[in-house]
């Protein structure tokens, strides 16, 4: 594929970005965006998808999901490219001005536009902090399930609170020969119904749970696990003969990547100019909570506005010479759709 | 009742002010709001009610109408406080810091925090230049009709090219003694269906078509019409005897109430910092089209991020000494709905 085209590289699928999609294209910007996520939507998605969010102008009340789903339905008309599963991490300046973005897994692409909207950065999981955690990452601890039935006939120390580790549990406790449910507290942050099916399950000694607890260390061949020591918070130790460990502390933003952007951030952000929200590299804009400015608010409806700013800002990077008029959606519509 | 209260006015109803209406409700910040118009939504509802707008974020497609609507339901929890039909012109400081607020109809409202949006400035129907026109106004000469039964048996001239005026000569003849239709260009901007209609009544010699024509004088003695005369702008006049003239030539914006706000206007703009908002008036702050900084573009989504950006700012002019965190809507919630 030919890595360049005259258009915006959007880094960030969150709402911010993906309304920079939009905004992109308001302006006859074409785009590709890139997310580390395997989805759209970012924090939103990704995170909370279910929680209500009350302060998106003219929706007294959107749930992350629906959010989201929106806002790539109203990008849809400007048929941008995603790339995801891809994670950012070069941004280099061509001869003629274009830029060259570079991922991890080796996507590369050029265009004179780069929108940043990387939010708290590209998410990955929480892991805990365990000697030698990493050799036995992929074979005997893992964050995501991908598939339940890896886990059959296996003996599984599930460790977190939240409804990822209540549901794997009870999923995991018909397929699994052992699950230990473990969690720093007695209390779990899950759903009602998921509680009473997990409180059934423990009684009737399908799982094993081990709260209060805390993961203390791995046990194995430095690949493949063969225990996992918890801490019962007074002082005790207990071995665990457990094969396979998940940990399902939440996600966690990265923005190590940022360092390859050259760019500096300042408390973990890039400073831009409010009013066209550049950052100090010529066509390279930062919007959403990555930006910062005199007065910056981290709210999603903060990041509309600094996109549809940065996306009047970008246009003559990519239509030298011709002119933007202030146009109303009212007036000219978008495509697809029947201008009135 | 006192006009004395320890919130904020906020000065024009459309979509910039009300989702102000919101943010301060989110900083804890009580409102009430005035209006020119007699129904809350400004240029949305009272100029496009069913024109599409597209570039509302997250919402690929919405009308005008609707979205007011939307705006209005967001805003409800926080009892906002309506004075419709009042047009703001006079702002002054008191002694104590508060900002007293007057209105050409003799309302009076006092509080710490003024938010001014009104957008175009407060509208008004678009007069014809004819001599005299004032003493006929509300006797003989209308831009509004009120009651249609008001014209019965009268000898009316309506002059307009759209809807408003289609509509009303095909309902009026149907009262009216008689019936002309004036406008500059045979053809009409009007639902076509609306087109038909006026068409056979014009055959059936019910509405007396003069197009092209153009309104040139008034006779009469001040107060009450004798004849309206019309150019047919290849320079003969034509004497129509009518005894109402009703014309329907749209809205216009008036800024000149802005003029007892001791404020300068920039190009009929305020300027403002745009980290707050903020005019050169402490505590008076200027959100939407009638905000100008550096960048500035004329969106309705940019009204609703300065909209939040002010009433960030707005905080400690009410709640001094307090903080205001950056509280997500997520976390918190607003009034009657339940946080989760």
């Amino acid at each position: 594929m030919n890595p360049r085209f005259q258009g915006a590289v959007v880094i960030g699928a969150g709402p911010v970005g993906l309304f920079g999609v939009f905004a992109l294209g308001m302006a006859n910007i074409p785009c590709q965006v890139i997310d580390a996520l395997p989805a759209p939507g970012g924090q939103c998605a990704a995170l909370y998808p279910e929680k209500p969010i009350y302060d998106i102008p003219a929706q007294p009340f959107i749930l992350g999901a629906e959010l989201i789903e929106r806002l790539t339905e109203q990008a849809r008309p400007f048929n941008p490219i995603y790339h995801l599963n891809q994670q950012a991490n070069l941004l280099t300046r061509l001869a003629d001005g274009f830029w060259r973005v570079e991922t991890k897994q080796g996507l590369v692409l050029e265009a004179p536009v780069v929108f940043i909207a990387t939010g708290a950065g590209a998410f990955g999981p929480k892991r805990p902090p365990l000697d030698g955690l990493e050799g036995y990452e992929g074979t005997s601890v893992h964050y995501f399930v991908r598939r339940a039935l890896d886990f059959k006939d296996r003996r599984v120390a599930i460790a977190g609170g939240g409804d990822s580790a209540v549901d794997w549990a009870i999923l995991l406790s018909e397929l699994a020969d052992k699950v230990w449910l473990i969690h720093r507290r007695p209390q779990f942050r899950a759903q009602p119904g998921s509680l009473e099916k997990l409180m059934a399950l423990v009684q009737a000694g399908k799982i094993d749970l081990v709260a209060p607890g805390q993961l203390s260390a791995l046990k194995g061949d430095g690949k493949r696990l063969s225990a996992v020591l918890v801490d019962d918070l007074a002082g005790n130790l207990r071995e665990l003969d457990a094969d396979a460990l998940l940990c399902f502390f939440g996600l966690l933003g990265d923005q190590s990547a940022m360092s390859g952007f050259g760019l500096d951030l300042e408390g973990g952000r890039l400073a831009v100019d409010p009013a066209t929200m550049s950052t100090k590299l010529p066509g390279v804009f930062a919007i959403g909570d990555i930006a910062t400015y005199p007065g910056k608010l981290k709210l999603i409806l903060s990041g509309f506005a600094e996109a549809a700013q940065a996306a009047h800002a970008a246009f003559p990077f990519v239509h030298a010479g011709q002119v933007l008029h202030e146009v109303h959606s009212t007036t000219r519509g978008v495509p697809g759709t029947t201008s009135s």
